[in-house]
């Protein structure tokens, strides 16, 4: 009575009609699921659920605790005795029963589970009588042997199967199934034997025994190996426990009217309203996963049997409006009658999350805003991608990092010029390199794709072939490349230039030969979506374009600006770049002078394009960025080449020519570029640079104007770390804006800004406010300062290996770091605005496509995000996401304040 | 009366008796200084001031506010002429005036003065026969003119040079003084002449009108281009305005017991307190600027009038205590008596500056607080080093950046292995390289100074030599150095591999031959006052030092402390190279774990001798911090020298071996090191390499406790920006910690702690302070990081520009960046503090040997600064000035609240 007492002070135990689904972390995902689904009619075979608290308990206090717990057990056991009409071990209909681990985090396959607990050898005899299958009962029992002898008792499951296949052999049996009632009473013989010899006892034939071992055993797979490790690598606290859940056995494998069958309810492809999914007749679960039989569409037992089908049907229904989602359901059906042993939300194709998103809101299941919230965004980028067929054949070569998706196929090429020259000829070709440099621009925009085998997701290739749409991997060190033999090794296979091959840029795989694509497809449901969270964002959404086609491209996408066109991609046109060197060897600033003024009209015809393409929406042109040395010839090459020329005793004056170029590429080097001379500091001390540009813009802008076309360029200066930076150049766009405007009569007007992409921009926002109309964070650069990680060095070097051990939770340079970069961000949007209320902020890393820093960027109060063309979409649906999201926490702490 | 009531409300001139020191502002530093020394009853000539307001006033208003003054200076000049006893104008004894500028703060030479104002055709006759010196009044007349016709009326002063040029030549007469008063008389008719042509009116005769206009053209020098310049250089506000001061005319020139000079109090060279300076009988000032004729040592004042002279000595006593200063005097004697005309703080040798702060402490006129506030510390840095003898005749070469104080003579070399090889024959070498890498260590080891043509203040070159107390000059662009050669060009001067050269590693200039140098000398006045800052400081003063010998250098410079050891510099020893090598070339964890056997027992060694020089001091040691490449050779070179050999047929075997090596440079090369892959990110990719490390420093620790030597060892974390990262390395520290102090049974203790250097890490530092117990500050990163400015290209590329532009103020290198750096420091200090109460904080970058940045760290609260051994005296006086002129402020602060 006093164990009763302190019973009812704290119940360790929960009949399923007893728990909901609020109580997940005291029974368990399984069990408040089970509990969920009987509380709300559903067939689900009772049960009841011992919590988690228990686990806790038992494993802090071992078996000692189980007095505490025992009569508990008991109490539930017979209820279910009493529910079920059959009592456990009652040697004429004995109850059977399933003990299941069943954590409140899921940790799928990491812990036990025993079934057809209740049997023993007089138990057994009164099933096969009760169902009039001796076979059945004895290979259930059989069953029950292996499980309870590998799970509870600890005997290696291989020497159970090695008895299993020493009796099948003597009989010539080649499956389980060939085994008769006769053999399989040799089988449980032989299990028998070997339990007794493994642990020195009989197997238990009590099943209050039975069940009180098989609770212990759940118990303890909490902290078996894999479990552990399973929570080290997910950081799910040890402390947790998992509950267990003891249900009634149902079975599928009792006749042609029983059978088992696991569907969807909506097709997780396509997002089409209809069952999906499979059905084995006269069968158990078990046997669907041993893969002995081939199961039926589910639309079979439609034919077979329509009432339960119907049946099946209905508790669909029940369960989408109840759960409101799609759900993947376990069921068995008993001589007819339709069991649920699980549900759960379904894992779905993106195309079939937007469409079921859609579909639910339409049915008036969700709400819009519910709808939005349910697509993972990234999800969308496969959505407006070519894929490579997941159902073809295929022969993996290599894998790499996903760098921008989109499956390419064409033959496999070594250089950009070879590259430009069959892309010119409209072959479709592949650009394989180690990595790549501005000098390959020509060969990665003729390319379908581009492969190379160093650099991390920011390195030159992901950025470049990212901005253009361009399917890339990048970092696929299992490709050894060998440039003078052109061609590559991948394992044994070696790749010669001309073969084709074919990859997928979203998975991340490289693929010998041609391998069939599939079309993205924008459905209406897409639009829809995309509407709807248009409707609910805040934060505007810009695009990082560098051309008129990425422009319109952007636009189609719904951007609602450009955030950031880079100016250097235009000098790196393949006919301009001999006038870019010449213009970085010119000696005197006349010379420079004379260079600039060749390249004044192409930057022009730049700006023009991309203005008008743009027209009514901001356009922000960041001035020229990078070092000057990266517009030259890598000095290592060319120090090879002079070396190799002297020796063949080539024309000295070509000698001496290429001596001069080494010179100069010899005194731009620097140790660390990224650190070096570029951004603001090449405007402040070549301003003549600057200056061409910002005459080309204002020429753009004021011819445009006078066609009546709304030119709306914003200029950009980059990499400013002290306002008097951003003061000096800022008066230099002025003066040449009034110069032109007074030249062409044209009034004019541009806002200056500046990125925020060194750590002491972001200190120092109050002050740069002073000079800046609006703020872009550049968070590629940001987060290589605040950490001091050199993205061209860190993904290869120790990057990759501190996200595997976890020191660092996530890549910094996929996902905005908030604790370091995010303060950064958040010190330099207060300061700005405090100085200057009416700044304009927004982001113009490759954050700025990243939905988890999308969030972030939302809550910190950024007026847009800019982001790659193709990432628009996922920008929208991120920002109407993390602006529902704000607006449900401001509510649920309005509610709870 | 209208007028005089204005001027009543609103005074525009005071008389020399009616101001004083503290109306600077208003009386500008000239006025306020005279009125100083009137007040205090010195002999001043008489005289009054225009206010600066007036002068604001007038730039503002223009003439029309000339009538508002003009009844006050009348006024003023009545007073005047009572008390000269002369009156403006007078035919028979005029009274004449100097009119000079004087503004609030010194812009000295760029503003006007007229002296001898008050001469005309008539009144010259009355000067003539008051003085009996009809040559000198004219010539004064002369001068007037010429001098009014330059500065009030704007008459270009080559015009009447050419006058005078041309009556010399006629006359035959060589200098000025040859003309007589009848060739006077010609210069001023043709002066008088010219004026009359050149402005359309004659010269003006009336003194009233000749005062007002000289007024007028000192207000309106404020403006002239000059002074403009001059104040946008020295960001001296433009609306401060300059005072114009009327003072009587004194006349040196007036026969054998007149004359004018200039002392110093005391001698400014050595400190001794006598008068020292000179002295020319019978001249003007101007002459003396002149060098017309040779001026005698003072000394020989006293044996001509010993009256006059012992006046001198009186007033320069009395000026002294007055002002508590040394003082810098112009005096002039007019017939036996003494008048002062100037006296301000004279400017002193830094040797000169201790010597006079400690004797004005001695004497009781400074308080030793005071005496230690007088000393700039980076005075100190020439008084402990060798210094180039100013005096000597020397050929200047080049100049470049002054790296590393100290004067050397030797050899040129153009390599490390020439340069040790030298140094080991006993001969003094420079070595001279375009710029060192730290395969170069033991030829600077070996070398005398070391100078290169790249690199800034703190490039390899710099750092190393400063941390050896060896002379350096870095950045030295003019010498063209040709290896190949074997010579460098500096201008038109080639010199070869084993001339001789000098070089000032303070002054940063290179002379050619053996130039003679001078011996520091650490006298016993040095001592006091190095231990007076002692007494005033809070701030510990450490040394960074990799030796036994630089720790021991530091322990005598008064080092309480190493705060930064740096591991790398012992892994450069020649013979430990090849196998560092190994190690890195090492595929495997069991090869590299060879190598680091190898490398245990010289670390352990290493460390012992450290720790022994230190001994009960703390060493704090940081683990290894370079990435590995820099441990390899340039692939550069070593692609070159491939491509040579293959084309020379070499041996195929040695042609492999260099190719793995470069295979092996190429994959660990880094397009941005310093962002790369080094610092802790070694530690945690290869724990190998820190194991090692800190077995050393604790099998060193426990032998020398076991021997009774107090070692204390402090292991520092290199690059840490996450706290996981510091975590997993504190463990391995202190696993191997407890593992060798139970192998060695001895208990061993030792904090573990980090760098902020990561822009990072000073963000997330509450968290990181979990995990350390000290915090160290490498404020070079830190400012390479917050700027993003690599400090290896910056300086050379664009950081000068920057400078000399004035788009940032300081060379943050140089100088803490308080504002952004700083904020970092400030917040990380903060933060850390919060969650770790007793965390030491400490600065180990080149910023803990400066001044102003030592300032800073006192202010933000700092437990000690690290710097090189030769900069620990500098920074003990910086530290006891931050503690003294904080106490200061919060006084004022203290009284005014």
């Amino acid at each position: 009575m006093a164990r009763e007492a302190a019973g009812a002070a704290r119940r360790w135990t929960y009949a399923f009609e007893e728990g909901r689904a609020g109580m997940r972390e005291l029974l368990g995902g399984k069990g408040a699921s089970l509990a969920e689904m009987t509380a709300i009619g559903l067939p689900v075979p009772p049960g009841f659920t011992i919590t988690t608290a228990a686990c806790v308990e038992y494993l802090r206090r071992g078996e000692a605790f189980l007095g505490e717990i025992e009569a508990e057990v008991e109490e539930r056991l017979r209820e279910l005795e009493g529910k079920v009409g059959r009592r456990l071990g009652d040697p004429d209909d004995p109850l059977l029963v399933s003990v299941r681990s069943g954590a409140a985090i899921s940790m799928p396959g990491m812990m036990d589970t025993v079934l057809n607990l209740g049997l023993g050898d007089r138990s057994v005899e009164g099933l096969a009588r009760r169902t009039g299958d001796l076979r059945f009962a004895r290979d259930s029992y059989r069953r029950f042997i292996q499980m309870f002898g590998d799970v509870v008792l600890g005997i290696e499951h291989d020497r159970f199967e090695d008895i299993l296949a020493e009796v099948k052999a003597r009989r010539g049996a080649r499956l389980d199934t060939d085994l008769d009632a006769e053999a399989l009473a040799d089988v449980i013989e032989r299990y028998r034997r070997l339990v007794r010899e493994a642990t020195g006892r009989p197997f238990p034939e009590d099943p209050r025994e039975q069940l009180g071992l098989a609770i212990q055993a759940v118990f303890r797979s909490w902290n078996n190996e894999r479990a552990v490790v399973y929570r080290r690598l997910h950081r799910i606290p040890d402390d947790l426990g998992t509950a267990v859940n003891v249900q009634a056995m149902v079975f599928g494998n009792r006749g042609p009217t029983s059978g088992t069958g696991v569907v969807f309810t909506r097709d997780p492809n396509t997002g089409e309203p209809v069952l999906y999914g499979e059905y084995l007749p006269n069968a158990q679960g078990e046997d669907v996963v041993a893969g002995i039989r081939t199961p039926l569409p589910v639309g079979e037992l439609k034919a077979r049997q329509p009432e339960t089908y119907a049946e099946l049907e209905r508790t669909a229904g029940l369960l989408e409006r109840h759960y409101r989602d799609m759900q993947d359901i376990e069921f068995t059906v008993e001589e007819g009658r339709l069991y649920l042993l699980q549900a759960r939300s379904g894992k779905r194709a993106p195309r079939a999350a937007v469409r079921i998103a859609h579909d639910l809101a339409a049915e008036g299941v969700l709400t819009k805003e519910e709808a939005v919230l349910r697509v993972d965004p990234e999800d969308v980028v496969r959505l407006l991608h070519r894929n490579v067929d997941r159902e073809a054949p295929k022969t993996l070569l290599a894998r790499g990092l996903p760098a921008s998706p989109g499956a390419a196929t064409g033959e496999v090429v070594f250089d950009a010029d070879t590259a430009a020259r069959l892309g010119a000829e409209g072959r479709s070709v592949i650009l394989v390199r180690p990595q790549t440099t501005p000098d390959d621009i020509h060969g990665i925009v003729a390319a379908a794709g581009v492969l190379t085998s160093r650099g991390g997701m920011t390195c030159h290739a992901a950025i470049v072939a990212r901005g253009m749409g361009k399917p890339c991997i990048v970092g696929c060190e299992a490709l050894a490349i060998d440039l003078a033999a052109r061609a590559f090794r991948a394992g044994e296979r070696v790749v010669r230039e001309g073969e084709v091959i074919t990859f997928d840029g979203a998975l991340g795989e490289v693929y010998l030969g041609p391998v069939p694509t599939v079309e993205p497809e924008l459905t209406p449901e897409f639009r829809d979506l995309m509407r709807w969270a248009d409707e609910a964002r805040r934060l505007g959404v810009h695009a990082n374009a560098d051309t008129p086609e990425d422009a319109r491209r952007a636009r189609e996408l719904g951007a609602e600006g450009i955030g950031l066109c880079r100016t250097e991609h235009m000098f790196m046109a393949a006919d301009r770049v001999p006038i870019v060197q010449a213009m970085i060897m010119a000696e005197t600033a006349e010379e420079r002078a004379e260079a600039l003024a060749a390249l004044l009209p192409m930057q022009e015809g730049d700006f023009e394009g991309i203005l008008r393409a743009m027209a009514g929406y901001p356009v922000t042109i960041r001035l020229l960025d990078p070092p000057l040395h990266e517009f030259l010839p890598d000095t290592e090459e060319l120090s090879r080449r002079i070396a190799e020329l002297k020796a063949q005793g080539a024309d000295p004056a070509e000698i001496a020519r290429r001596e001069e170029i080494l010179r100069k590429a010899r005194a731009l080097r620097e140790a660390n570029p990224m650190l070096g001379h570029r951004g603001v500091r090449l405007g402040i001390t070549m301003p003549e640079i600057y200056e061409m540009q910002a005459r080309a813009i204002f020429q753009a802008q004021a011819r445009l104007l006078r066609e009546g076309v709304d030119a709306r360029p914003e200029v950009m200066i980059p990499l400013v770390g002290h306002v008097r930076e951003l003061a000096e150049m800022r008066r230099l766009v002025e003066r040449v804006r009034a110069e032109v405007s007074r030249e062409t009569g044209v009034e004019l007007s541009a806002p200056v800004g500046t990125m925020i992409e060194v750590p002491r921009a972001a200190l120092t926002a109050g002050e740069i406010a002073r000079e800046a109309e609006f703020f872009s964070f550049g968070t590629n650069d940001l987060t290589q300062m605040t950490f001091g990680f050199s993205r061209d060095d860190a993904e290869a070097k120790f990057l990759h290996h501190y996200l595997h051990e976890k020191i660092l939770p996530e890549n910094p340079f996929a996902v905005v770091d908030v604790q370091g970069v995010g303060e950064l961000v958040r010190m330099a949007v207060e300061a700005g605005r405090r100085t200057r209320p009416d700044l304009v902020v927004g982001v113009c890393g490759e954050h700025g496509g990243d939905p988890r820093s999308i969030a972030f960027f939302h809550e910190v109060g950024l007026d847009y995000v800019s982001c790659s063309p193709f990432r628009v979409p996922i920008a929208r649906l991120a920002a109407a996401q993390a602006a529902l999201r704000g607006a449900r926490e401001r509510e649920a702490a309005g509610a709870a304040g």
